[in-house]
């Protein structure tokens, strides 16, 4: 390769850097380097679009066991490194050495956690990749690492069979409706248990429509003569319970189990530790355990493979909704750095409101 | 056999009946009967001693899920069933067809729950028994079927080889002081959490003279500074947790242990539920199990004679103290009803006040 054709394909990159771990909009910069043309088997990614999910957080404050490794690669003055995990690129340059699976212009996401994924481009082997269907939407495809791939699992790795119930806490959230949909596919019944809300019935009926066979409040969820409705209607097959909530929802979705069932638990939203009665695990062998996609990847990564296709297949078969995003746009060619930072801060500020995701145009 | 020799050996039992549940000590009634001569392959036995175990209180107040069934065939007006789970008999009269291995004299124990053992006699078959060594001690065999068999599973069905470490709370109770010495011959290492009081050295090194490796108080097991400590002692050897105390006794012990470990809970003194960090389970593949001797010895009875034979070979080796108990001394010849039920009434007065024993002489 000679200097001059590197020099004609030079990309210039800008990406969202911390250094520190801190408040997020505190500790991201906006960092803009170049990216020599790809050598021997590299793949330059050109980014469609990347969510923000609360584990981006997390790992922006320091407060999550899964990070990336901070590196002066970038041409930073501190070892930093981009943030976020998840999300959707196109492939913009390939080494001469890459193999024919991998054309400009195939859609790709990252295999493994800590990709880096808030930046207009990255740069990648073919074997961190997995190819995704250019016809699949940027919205399916930028959010299908994480939680479809969690609710995938929770429905399919612990033994479940067709006419058997589970039971989720934090039934809107959106793991639990991604559940939902995957179980029925499955002839699994669920229960989602939501939080009392005024609109009780309009998004009981929505959860309904999505594949729950049926929606309590936590407030009923904590009342005994509804786990005798449950028992009678689940009828000894009640036999996983997910959490995502802790504290006594946690206490009173495992209550609702048979004999020899599991709890796992995948997230913690009240704040509350995992609250379980003493009983159920002496006398009805309750067998409580936990579920972290980033570790079972990283133990098995054709696991990762293996769902992204099944959720493919959901997708395309119209079996699965397309996560609801709130979408903020970076438009690449006219915002400075000042406006990224602003558009990020805004998604930041706005992730109570719902999935934020940041698409680049 | 004739009916004359039928009545030559009849035997007069008392036992302790109960056919409603509630406070013990309002629904326990002394009850007297005759058993005739055994038949074929029935075994008399008389009755040496039997604890009263929290699990027997449960049962008489009708909170413990495993139950014997009530019967009208000690000839009471309503369905009842003899108290009591453990003890230990002398065979007293044997059926004709009973085999060689049971002979008059022999020490028995029974080999499942709900036997009914505060009584003078009872009546078995031999599948129904596990012969001890006549020279073990009545102390040690009446209380061999629980806590001893209990403490030996924790220790050794659960994977723990030489080396490795396990943490226990309620570290002065006679299962933690078992699990202390069986590990301990085992080459495993415990540390036990014990609640705070004033004479904790003096604890402490009982405990520690008995097997234990370290000993904190409750106090100390919620400190941070204690866990670097225990993190380097332990050396990444911390692998399981017995948890009999539940809520933040059981948070605090489960933090010390390393990634991808068990904590089993057999009991709940606290009252408060298992309360175990979210991100135990997430990001350290936590896993909180239940441990129910009943349930194990109903599953598997050869497990708990392979229990008991390694029980008698600890004790028989003085690497097993016997468990300390208050004697309570039923006069069989002696004591009307009313002097044995104010007997029982005593010791159930005394539970919390040490281990009681009713020897009968």
């Amino acid at each position: 390769m000679s200097t001059i054709n590197q020099t004609r394909s030079i990309t210039t990159v800008k990406s969202i850097i911390y250094s520190q771990h801190g408040d997020p909009k505190d500790v991201i910069k906006i960092h803009t380097y170049t990216l020599n043309e790809p050598k021997n088997d590299e793949i330059i990614l050109k980014t469609l679009a990347f969510p923000i999910n609360p584990s981006d957080i997390n790992q922006l404050e320091g407060v999550y066991p899964s990070k990336p490794e901070k590196t002066l690669k970038y041409g930073t003055n501190e070892p930093s490194a981009i943030a976020g995990n998840e999300g959707v690129f196109e492939i913009y340059q390939i080494g001469p050495n890459v193999s024919k699976n991998f054309k400009i212009g195939d859609r790709v996401i990252p295999l493994g956690a800590n990709f880096g994924t808030w930046t207009s481009h990255n740069i990648a082997l073919e074997k961190d990749l997995i190819k995704l269907p250019s016809d699949l939407s940027i919205v399916k495809s930028a959010t299908i690492s994480v939680n479809p791939i969690t609710a995938y699992q929770l429905v399919n790795n612990y033994g479940l069979i067709k006419g058997d119930w589970l039971i989720q806490n934090a039934g809107t959230s959106a793991v639990s409706q991604l559940v939902s949909q995957i179980a029925n596919v499955k002839g699994i019944n669920v229960i989602s248990v939501i939080r009392d809300r005024d609109n009780f019935d309009e998004i009981a009926q929505k959860l309904i429509d999505q594949g729950a066979k049926k929606v309590i409040s936590e407030t009923e969820n904590s009342n005994r003569d509804i786990s005798k409705e449950i028992s009678s209607l689940t009828n000894g097959k009640l036999k996983l319970a997910l959490n995502s909530v802790g504290g006594k929802s946690s206490s009173n979705i495992s209550r609702k189990l048979v004999e020899n069932s599991t709890i796992i638990t995948y997230g913690g939203m009240s704040k509350q530790p995992v609250t379980l009665p003493t009983s159920l695990f002496i006398f009805k062998n309750l067998k409580s355990i936990g579920y972290w996609v980033t570790e079972i990847t990283k133990k098995d990564p054709s696991s990762k493979i293996h769902a992204i296709k099944e959720l493919i297949k959901l997708y395309q078969n119209n079996q699965l909704k397309e996560l609801e995003v709130v979408e903020n746009i970076w438009k690449f060619d006219e915002f400075n750095d000042e406006e990224i930072k602003k558009l990020v801060e805004i998604a930041l500020d706005n992730v109570s409101k719902g999935k934020q995701l940041i698409k680049i145009v």
